[in-house]
């Protein structure tokens, strides 16, 4: 009760807020003081859990004018990626489990659809949301229903090419339908492009907007000529329409442009929005924010605050994090001291250059650093080009964004076996983001290319050595690693050639095989050391490549060992386990088999810890599953021994 | 000698052609007979081997004009799709195997590294060229060199989003190159989408280019005025020479756009691209050809000769092919019976109504077609958004496609659970089409996905209850069926529901399971008719589902059988056979496994047959490796036999 009574204290308007619709009782100055504690209260729940904070600020009023204007959830709100939809979940009944955000079994961060159903559909990667609105907007008609559909996308997203693909659609379908291009200027860093610099044109030149009333007066003051020169001016004056309304693009592409707005001004959103809601056809509007707005820390760094660990509200300041450099870090140094030795190195990020670690790259050598955009299938193909005329290319996206890019990961470099080198960071469960961010699926859709090499490292250590050989090996490679902190291991400042397609043998002895991938080495040594207290001696390799396998240590093994144990960060189906039962099957090795790995359904939010453990990964866990296996042999031979016995 | 003599006499000036720089030492009417000559050769020719014919007649003439202006290979052309290069083909050493076009050991139907300097990146999958291009012309750069770089694109591959990544990268980055629109109004069907629209406003509009002159004149006539309209006239200016270019929208993406160009008038051209090859930064040509140019029957039906088999040269009649009818056919008359009882069913395409057999889908429910151009990534979040507002799309699209939409499959269908069916046309080898075409990872990349159900129909009337079956499932689905013509089954007039993951077994007894997969179903059967004549009698089982399997039927062979084999046409890694390996594993079963499947390298070009024998895939060879196999283990139980006895 205390705590209520002084929530109400600290935000009065905000904890009367029941239902969405409470919003539409408000005045504009009433919505200007909700927006104001909406961000408070953010900033205080954010600071204790972490989130994306910086683009949720900037989406306050524009959230508090749809909901003033609309009535959803009859009218469908997507969100693209949805790390700008803080406001709509306090708005729409999770105010008060805002705290449990992006923990385990509390609400997630992103839309979702089993969440609420004012998450009209689930978003995480950028780029889907003109898509999934434009199919709610056919369905819509189908069904004969009046109800509105909105898109609220940032001017990130615009340069992902299925945006543009839905664009082309929508504005050829002409159904109702309202985009709105939130416009920070960003992507999680700057963005970058020439849709970016279009934008930038429009946003800078207030003219244009008082201009387009001149020009209505101005050309029909024009003087009459003959008719050549008038049947001129009449294409003139269509054309100087069109000019001057600026979004020409979006209007050559079929759809009304209205804009750029202020997308602070809760006043003028609610009067456009409005307008645009009784609007015909596809309608665009483009609106003006501030990426972390309102919050002075976020404001002066919104890079840092897109999405952001636990914080000081006061001043901003982030827990200092002690310890082991992340593999992000350690790969970002990679790159340096080989572009130092290869003056042929490129480096190329979809919009991620911190995310990544390439900013120093990026400062150090900018005529060899590469930011497309959110654009990760032009990013390889590109890659590919570079590679066809004699470059080495190294492509470094997150595990889940290079799902994007299959097809020219397929087609473009292996079909051609071209040295293209992807780095494939968050490999594996990334934690709090939940099931669109985790990087579960990669040794599955690599395994399955021809020419492809996968490395996968132990240690931060390892990485170093692995992306040096990959960028050193002729045809296609991927290094992935894991999100986050490395095991604090002495790094060297020299780098090794690893032979390819070799694994590591840690410790040798007992008829089991421990066979692990990356993160899960340093898991089932400690999974080893315990079964080594009770007497269970296994052999433990790192297997360092996923493809080529190294058939001669299994083949090796198989004659000492009485199982084979597989251990990969990653899904079971098509994995690496799958990848050592096909082997076993084709070689006619009948070794029992036992598979760790990422079972096959979607794995929720949640700290890597308690995730793992979700999938049964944690040392115990494989400890205790790998114990009860060996009791169950002794058993089976137990019974054999018996059997023959009695034979 | 004959040949060659009539050769000579039938195509003069093209049998002069050495290597492509002769082409420099024509004159524009020597090079417009020649033009004619390689459209007789290729209309020749193709009428015998099949191939793209329409689009290669398209570009006849840009192809000369281009080879008479830039130095390739140093200059590097990159041609998108591939299948309007054939003269390109003719010009650079291919001639005299021309006649080999698509044919095992052949030439190649597309451009392709490996087959000649000339083709600089290899293509087959649309809207790749201005990625690769750009990516040469960074290289350039670096390397410090000259070289001009030039990619040519259908109007058609601009639908696809990967070029707008690319074009807004370009746009940014400024470097030199060369992007040539090849406009003929088409993808393989009529294009689609407000980007051909606004295509289609520049082709059609003659007096842009005159008005642009007009306008230059008209503004410096106007009279003075005050302060504010002077301003506003200046801005006018600016908008007015932006509009009356055409093409401002590539302007603003930062292009130099020049056209549109008579593609066909091979004088101009050559001025054009002498003038382009000069300019600074990235420029687009705009060129209007028309498909099928030049040879009366493929002007009238481009559609049916983008890609032809034989025909009759003199009347453009294709060889009629009696027999069964095609599962293209069947799934179309499919969606027609399901359109019929269900009016929330949907149907998409990505530029591909007739290959995917829509055509009687979009005449008779113009309504709930969509036709999205090549843009699978948003087909299948468009099907994601319909499907979450309670519609039940299915999206057909060729299984080497879908790739594009991996992505969106896992992250926006099987992530939300929504119920999209998936029809996956040419699933396996697809013959003269060869690597770039072969869909042959769809069984690997589907398995991976939670909450996915994968159909592989046996026979064309199995497809019908499975798309029935699919359509009617609650979640993600997918069927997966080959190219060409069904097995010539009867064909009933009702559809039966198939059990969930549950497998039919065809024949029983003995003590090896065959466990086949789509159109390997066939196959084994005649398979098992060959060992049954040996003595060798097998259990043969059409598995039906490749996800989820039929565990129970599974366990309960695993208990009888001494040897499991599986048939998949499909990369052996990560497909059926290795779910199979993981079951067996992961159940601690220790049956025996034989695999059949696509080996872990990229399949070449050639007929079905040719291409299903190279891998090991036609039923005297799966006998015989069976056959084999059995000797081997009775050997082994021979073995072990004696060896108990010494004991």
């Amino acid at each position: 009760m205390t705590e209520n009574r002084e929530a109400a204290a600290t935000y009065p308007l905000l904890m009367r807020i029941q239902e969405p619709d409470d919003v539409k009782k408000l005045s504009v100055t009433e919505l200007e003081k909700l927006a104001a504690e909406i961000r408070q209260f953010m900033v205080d729940t954010v600071s204790q859990t972490g989130g994306h904070l910086a683009p949720s600020l900037g989406t306050v009023e524009l959230t508090l004018a749809l909901y003033s204007v609309y009535q959803f959830p009859q009218d469908k709100l997507v969100w693209d990626v949805g790390h700008q939809a803080y406001t709509h979940k306090i708005l729409t009944g999770r105010r008060d489990r805002f705290s449990t955000l992006r923990q385990k079994g509390g609400i997630t961060g992103f839309p979702n659809r089993a969440e609420s159903p004012y998450d009209a559909f689930g978003v995480g990667h950028a780029s889907t949301a003109i898509s999934a609105a434009l199919g709610m907007a056919v369905s819509r008609d189908l069904h004969g229903r009046s109800n509105k559909v909105v898109a609220v996308l940032g001017d990130g997203a615009f340069t992902g090419g299925m945006a543009f693909e839905a664009l082309n659609h929508a504005g050829d379908l002409h159904t109702d339908l309202t985009v709105i291009l939130n416009d920070n200027g960003r992507s999680i860093d700057k963005n970058v492009g020439a849709m970016s610099e279009y934008l930038s044109r429009i946003r800078v030149d207030p003219q244009y907007a008082k201009a387009k009333q001149d020009v209505h007066e101005f050309l029909d003051s024009i003087p009459h000529f003959g008719s050549r020169v008038l049947r001129t001016a009449s294409i003139i004056k269509d054309s100087v329409r069109s000019a001057l309304v600026p979004g020409d693009v979006f209007e050559e592409l079929g759809f009304h442009y209205i804009g750029p707005i202020d997308g602070h001004n809760i006043g003028l959103l609610q009067e456009i929005l409005s307008k645009a809601r009784n609007m015909q056809g596809p309608v665009l509007i483009h609106v003006r924010t501030k990426k972390g707005k309102g919050y002075a820390p976020a404001e002066q760094a919104p890079g840092k605050f897109h999405g952001i660990g636990t914080f000081d509200p006061e001043t901003g300041e982030c827990g200092k994090k002690a310890g082991a450099p992340s593999y992000t870090s350690v790969f970002g140094q990679t790159m340096l001291d080989l572009a130092e030795k290869d003056p042929l190195l490129l480096a190329i990020t979809a919009a991620m250059p911190a995310g990544t670690g390439l900013m120093p790259f990026k400062e150090r050598y900018p005529k060899r650093y590469f930011d497309v955009g959110i654009a990760e299938e032009h990013a390889v193909t590109l890659a590919a080009g570079m590679a066809a005329d004699g470059c080495h290319p190294v492509v470094a996206i997150y595990s889940t964004f290079a799902q994007r890019a299959f097809d020219q990961l397929e087609h473009d470099v292996c079909l051609q076996n071209l040295p293209v080198t992807l780095c494939l960071d968050r490999a594996g469960l990334v934690g709090a983001d939940g099931p669109t961010h985790h990087g579960v699926f990669d040794l599955s859709y690599l395994r399955m290319m021809p020419n492809m090499t996968i490395f996968a490292p132990k240690d931060e250590e390892e990485l170093r050595h692995m992306v040096w050989t990959a960028v050193h090996t002729n045809g296609p490679t991927a290094v992935r690693y894991p999100r986050g902190a490395g095991l604090g291991v002495p790094l060297t400042d020299t780098y090794l050639d690893i032979p390819i397609g070799k694994a590591e043998v840690l410790r040798q002895g007992g008829k089991i095989a421990l066979l692990a991938v990356g993160s899960m080495v340093d898991k089932v040594q400690k999974a080893a050391d315990i079964l080594a207290e009770e007497g269970i001696t296994c052999t433990v390799v790192n297997m360092r490549f996923v493809k080529p396998l190294d058939r001669d240590l299994l083949l090796a093994l198989a004659g000492e060992m009485e199982l084979f144990v597989t251990l990969e960060e990653n899904a079971l189906a098509g994995g690496f386990g799958s990848a050592v039962a096909e082997f076993l099957a084709d070689e006619d090795l009948a070794v029992p088999l036992v598979r760790f790995g990422i079972p096959d359904h979607f794995i929720e939010q949640g700290s890597p810890d308690e995730l793992l453990a979700l999938c049964g990964l944690q040392p115990e866990q494989i400890a205790a599953r790998i114990r009860q296996r060996v009791a169950g042999m002794k058993d089976d031979r137990h019974a054999k021994d018996k059997k023959k016995k009695k034979d």
